[in-house]
């Protein structure tokens, strides 16, 4: 059993994953949408905002108004596209919200800390959250009867609101819940780079046991990534990969050692 | 098996609804978002156009990205709306469009013959189907699963292009493939009425066997009702009901013979 997460950030091309896909079988594909997102929320004039936590993790600032335009890009437009693409290549998927039979379950945070212009603050009324419980039976359920799960936001917490949560840390959820065998997290970036202007300095592999050593090297989105290999790996995945989405037949390339190694 | 069918119009209230259903087992909920998939559209500079048959029936002409905007309505906002709610409740439901396993399948037309301005035209390019399949073994998978399926657009072509489906004729499909003992169509309005513009004249009951000469009392969105709920017939659902959502109780007032009751 196999967990991919492939992000939603500008420049991820899909195709190359879904071609690779076809050879697969017993996985769980997670996306992400972000740019999607931003993108509609900007049309429906509610621009996002992304804001800091002062451990230097960025989010995105959740109101009900933004989970429901986050529940338009990632469960309508990019999950239903995903699947129709998947469908088109004989693929019989299954999108699911993480709300869907409460398949991605976590506690919301109705407030978060946050670091703005030098100064802590503190976001009330927010709906985000992180995922602590995959429902493990309905995604075996689902590949049991010969469907592919394809997960994304928004998740559920245990009162049942919708929450935004992160895809990396979720997959990685999904990776442990399931007992993975391998969890593939693909995305623009060919993995965890020394020198984020230089794809030369790709780290080729990382033992699980100092993986706290290289989160210094994660900027931006890629510090999620780490966070979820590490968790996955922490949740007994023997291994992850952290590796570029677009390139030929990124999960084999990943699975055959290229991109950022963890085990 | 019971199958409800919900609209989308403006002033359909779902919480009665969802209320009675927390008192059933073993059904699949079927819901429309014409009137959030209108205020979306508007809102992204794509107005509706909707457009009219020669044989007078309504609907919405559908290129891509008009398909992309009721994804997002009626997949995104609309059915994770609708799972939060009901998990909230208590009911273990299901989000799925169409096209997740090939739920909901059938022909798609990509040109359909309108009349407009008094004059027939063909609208090429569209994303438009009548929903002919029904991936029963799915339905059966989540509801002997424990789970409430709970469905909407888009569905899914032979082709595998995502198409958009008229719902109310959709749900008559899934209660016929699934052999249904009964289907209830709810929207804003009691049933059928003799005089649109007088509720106290509400057809109470047609016999099977005779719906045909009542279809000239429906107007606009009701014509697609009364079509489903003879499809349904004709399909082998012993009982049909029109009636309206915004009552107490309306799928158990429904079922007791309030509404149109077509057997």
């Amino acid at each position: 059993m196999l967990v991919v997460k492939v992000g939603g950030g500008r420049g991820t091309d899909l195709e190359p994953l879904l071609g690779d896909l076809k050879g697969y079988k017993d996985y769980i594909l997670v996306h992400g949408g972000s740019q999607e997102a931003n993108d509609l929320s900007e049309k429906l004039g509610k621009p996002p905002r992304m804001v800091t936590s002062p451990s230097g993790y960025t989010s995105r600032a959740t109101d009900r108004e933004t989970l429901s335009i986050l529940s338009m890009a990632y469960a309508g437009k990019i999950n239903v596209g995903i699947v129709e693409r998947m469908q088109k290549l004989g693929i019989n998927a299954v999108g699911l919200a993480g709300v869907d039979g409460r398949v991605l379950e976590g506690k919301r945070k109705d407030a978060i800390t946050i670091f703005e212009n030098g100064k802590r603050k503190v976001l009330r009324d927010d709906y985000t959250g992180k995922i602590e419980k995959v429902n493990v039976r309905l995604l075996k359920l689902l590949l049991d009867g010969g469907f592919v799960p394809v997960l994304t936001l928004p998740g559920i917490s245990y009162e049942s609101d919708a929450i935004n949560f992160d895809a990396d840390r979720a997959a990685a959820a999904v990776a442990s819940a399931m007992g993975a065998s391998a969890f593939v997290i693909l995305s623009n970036v060919p993995g965890l780079l020394r020198d984020v202007t230089d794809p030369s300095s790709l780290i080729g592999s990382i033992d699980k046991n100092s993986i706290d050593q290289y989160m210094d090297f994660a900027e931006g989105r890629m510090k999620k990534k780490v966070l979820g290999a590490k968790e996955a790996v922490d949740g007994g995945v023997p291994l992850v990969v952290i590796a570029g989405a677009n390139v030929e037949k990124p999960v084999t390339s990943a699975l055959d050692g290229k991109g950022t190694v963890i085990k």
